[in-house]
């Protein structure tokens, strides 16, 4: 089910299948995920896109595997399935352990938590909290 | 604005001071914020929930900072103010820089842009990333 | 602040005000919320929504009281401060009690939680649960 | 598709398996459903989570049955389809008739409605609905 | 997977197969979707939110096309897959080119994007914003 | 409330105070919201998320006012309320008329109600809708 529908390496323009090939020189593995392949459509967006996922996730301040969880635990609480695998298989491959999984779905679980309790209880910002006073 | 009206020291009974003291010991300060003078209507409740977040937020496979990181993700994209400014004091206070901030940002900004058009473009799974299989 | 403001009796036309009439009998109150004095602006809407609401939260299959408590729910979820807010109000207003509201609290919390395990871990429906089989 | 898969009793530790018998003896029912089977990766966790799940699900001073129709509503606002499914089958295993079925979900899609009306309007909170004033 | 079985037009009773034969007459198409044969269990109700739902998508001061793109655009930011696809293939069938699916995943994206953005930063909103001033 | 200060055209950078400049030169106001003064803590990213929304919402094959609609429905699906508050009087700056509001307001509306039923009810998609088969 799509609503566009992925297209292989021949069905994408020269254009599209440079960026396939600067996702599987970036990645070292020939797999091209469906994601890249549905933006094909679109080559310059697929290309923008790319390129700004490459800089926000490349090692900075932040690790790269903390850059990971961080994307699984927004994908989850978007509700994102697909982002959720993908990210999660990234995590894995650039080193997240079993124990590190299992503590990054207890915080992700445990804010879902008081997320709702904080909302379902309209607690007020306060104000020791505000880097603006 | 409140559902639940915070309670002051004065206003809590003794097993809910107990706990604003166990909160005040652990993070070194007098200062108890809204959250847990709210939950302390229900002193049973209060305890359950500060012991729970103390387990998951203590050091382990994964450093209490990134925990408090992928807190803020979690309460960003489930649009929890209160929360996000809560975690967001809390990361501070266990160290982020404000590079490592400024990182956080653009990678939860990313993951909600992805998301977006994952789910727009209604992306099927790639049977890759199926840790089931 | 609104993208919208709300009508005062004085600004709301005919047809509006009956609305407001209504609400009152309906709720044995004067108060009008604002959320009404602002659907105002277009009085056919604003009619049709209260029918609406009045239509779906009438006694049924299900107590009144059981359908605010699900409101706040779905409102808590959706992170609508005003609607956590209005619909609490009217819970209490239809009887709920402290303790029924704390265990509201907690199974809204407790979904919340899972929900994210969930969707987390990815799991894939049990056939047991399809009803369409 | 999952990114950590279920176990069978045979692939569960005993820790886990002690708990898939407290599962199957409060339902009275052989079956144990995929999340607990996801969970047992984490022996302690999964005991934590069904401790916690059966307590707040307990009669109490909310019926067992109202307190499944509030779960439904939260994972449908959550979007979690498996919790959708499985929360929505364990209603009908408390005695949820159709009628009671038909209105929960009227008034789902009512308060989804209007929570995002009042969300697009940027209804301020009326003083009247604040507890902590 | 669904919690309520889709009924085929032998299943449907006179009233639910009239709603059927107005949908087979508005969109000149003999197909029914899955929704309406799900709301089909309850006739008054598949009757009220076909006819809300026409009028809302009637043309009027905004265009259907442009109506169809909102659609879109909420039903993937509440995560609803099945919303996502079948107002994408109306949208197509009012005529939405390629381009123009295009430039909407793009706002959907950016929005998603900027979204987080704020909700993490905790912008407070600028006075000149203020419609109720 | 905040988790950064927005910051004064005294205080921001000149490379942020030549951002301030492109967004007063295409808005053709001297006003600069608090979005903007808040991402100025981090330069390249202010001009990055300045030129990636200016090519988004640039006239295209959508018409600039039609973009703005879609952003405000985005944002209120997302609870963002900052962004529905600053894209309404964008929209309203681009044209919107009252009636135009109205008639998106009950899109938005019709939308989060049917996305929250499809999903209560966990219809499956119907094949006619996918574009990849």
């Amino acid at each position: 089910m799509a609503t566009l529908r992925p297209l292989s390496d021949d069905e994408a323009s020269p254009e599209a299948r440079a960026v396939f090939d600067a996702i599987r020189t970036a990645r070292g593995t020939d797999f091209v995920n469906a994601f890249w392949r549905t933006l094909a459509h679109d080559p310059p967006r697929l290309r923008a896109v790319w390129e700004q996922l490459s800089a926000v996730m490349a090692p900075g301040a932040l690790d790269p595997l903390v850059k990971e969880m961080v994307y699984v635990a927004v994908s989850t609480a978007n509700g994102c399935a697909y982002c959720v695998h993908s990210h999660t298989a990234a995590a894995k491959g650039k080193g997240m352990t079993e124990a590190q999984h299992a503590e990054l779905l207890s915080v992700i679980g445990m804010a879902a938590q008081t997320n709702a309790l904080v909302t379902a209880l309209g607690v007020a910002p306060d104000p020791e909290f505000d880097a603006a006073r």
